[in-house]
């Protein structure tokens, strides 16, 4: 098959590998129909985290079922399958806590021993636990962005959102304006948040937030963003905060803008951000959020998307073929992309 | 009157201060009957927090009504009542939201300008928001102990167990066998958790937490007191962890048990303590807590107890009269007294 590799910091190759073959009676092989790049996939590109010559890339896929080992029973050949970005087996106790980024058996696509999510094939332990399939048939290809975003950034965006405790009526705030951060937003519209600011500088990412339900847009940054959102608030604060970046600033933000008894929903990778106990204490804030467990989530999601009422597929605003994927890379490191689709011949 | 007041790291006096008088027509005069010494008053005493010399000392109270402003409603001459360790409006943004403790015209007993719990008198700000009558009449004398744990350390063992997320059929585990760590045994039981494990290693206080309602009790502490609960729970964690100490250690271990997925509910002052977001983030660990909103939890409470289903007075294992009170502090100090209540004339 041919799959995506990484080579070195700035360089994704794509190459013939192995098709995979089943391992276990558990596994299932899926043929991958769309994957896309990922704000996290940037990390090993940009040299920031390590990663193996060779190691395959990607962690988003949607796709159809080729094979399917003995002991899988939800599954058949044919079916449109959503994958989300980690493995798990469905069976230990983190999982039956609802908590398979937990899993003692998980594992996250492109790991060493496993496939990519940016290749033609995957194989798929646990595959009973881990696929949720499309019901009702072959959908239609349209949906196929909508589907392929519950994989990581909707998922996300929606963790972000129940972790930042949103219901119906909350004022809400939303630092990051990636995809996950619109995710966020259309994560806080679907649960219920009345009032959703969005904190975006970029014209294009301020207007999908718009679409995606935002309320009101903070175009500046740091001590204005904090001074802006309070006056927006009569000096309270929001509800909750969703803080989809990681960085220092953008969590000092977040702690800065939440009402005492707020929640801070993070799902922003931590670089670098710290949580001042001291603050936390006194101003009686929840700190809640962390590594997604999307799997949780895609049944219901899958169902909306399926139903119409759920579409986050305008965060996808690029597309390359697998074969030209350095392209999608490099648009979305230098932030020209929000979120890069990758197609199959 | 006849009130405490901090004259000096290791003294506390016991002085004539001036009977307290209405400012507010919102404010109540009440005679306090039972006051007592809380493991944050020993902060000064050891002169580890500033305190002016001559300021009055003291947040726990409970007592009888002597006086009320033309705009009291809710209380009458005559009513006992509990004190929550703050005084809140009930009417600003964060009370109506349930956190008096961020009350925008709130404060704490004993601050500047203000009268201490460990005196005859206190002018009660808000007095309609601030106290909650005893229904009913003057209760037995015999439950004023445990009336006046509500004051503080139930309502905050109580509020770390919320934070924690103690449900029913819940296993949790309590860091901390002061006051507040006894009392959020207590509040786990109350909230329904089936396992209790108490980390304690002080036999008196370990006898406690079993009437309490701990199931096991771990005696030994740091990395020994980790590896003691994750075998105890099959390498799976707790699901809420009631942080009742504030400082690095007892954070450090906190974190190292609860599952993932879990909760942390700290209710330790931090001392020292900091949270690792990457830990916290990997593993889906949710931190809430702070300064428990005391008054919120006060009717419910106090129903319990005068119901008969909820008795926290075997904290109260000492006990001094008002000018013996410096006595009082160092059984406290010494950690020869759980804590120490101050009876009047």
């Amino acid at each position: 098959m041919r799959a995506a590799v990484f080579t070195q910091p700035g360089a994704i190759a794509v190459t013939d590998r192995p098709d995979p073959v089943l391992h276990n009676s558990t596994d299932a092989i899926v043929s991958v129909s769309l994957s896309c790049v990922c704000g996290s996939d940037l990390w090993y590109f940009r040299g920031e985290s390590p990663r193996a010559p060779g190691q395959a890339t990607g962690h988003e896929f949607v796709g159809v079922v080729e094979e399917v080992g003995a002991d899988v029973v939800s599954l058949r050949v044919g079916d449109t399958v959503v994958a989300p970005f980690r493995w798990s087996d469905g069976s230990c106790a983190h999982c039956r806590f609802g908590y398979p980024t937990a899993c003692t058996a998980g594992g996250i696509w492109g790991q060493p021993g496993s496939d990519g999510g940016q290749g033609q094939y995957v194989r798929v332990p646990f595959a009973d636990a881990t696929l949720v399939a499309v019901p009702g048939g072959t959908p239609d290809s349209a949906l196929l962005p909508a589907l392929l975003s519950l994989s990581d950034v909707m998922a996300t965006g929606h963790f972000a959102a129940v972790s930042a405790g949103v219901t119906v009526g909350a004022t809400v705030a939303v630092v990051g304006d990636g995809a996950v951060g619109l995710c966020g937003v259309l994560a806080a519209r679907r649960l219920g948040a009345t009032r959703i600011i969005a904190l975006s500088s970029h014209a294009s990412r301020s207007s999908i937030a718009v679409s995606f339900g935002a309320t009101d847009i903070v175009q500046v940054r740091g001590a204005e963003a904090t001074a802006t959102l309070l006056e927006m608030t009569d000096g309270v604060g929001v509800d909750g905060v969703l803080e989809c970046v990681g960085t220092e600033q953008s969590m000092a933000t977040a702690l800065s803008i939440v009402r005492p008894g707020g929640r801070l929903g993070y799902v922003g990778v931590p670089h670098g951000a710290h949580l001042p106990l001291e603050t936390l204490f006194a101003r009686n804030v929840t700190v809640s959020g962390g590594l997604a467990p999307a799997r949780r989530y895609l049944p219901e999601m899958l169902r909306d998307v399926l139903n119409g009422s759920l579409d986050p597929s305008q965060v996808f605003d690029h597309e390359v073929r697998l074969e030209e994927i350095q392209s999608g890379y490099r648009a979305m490191d230098d932030r020209s992309a929000v979120k890069v689709l990758v197609t199959f011949p």
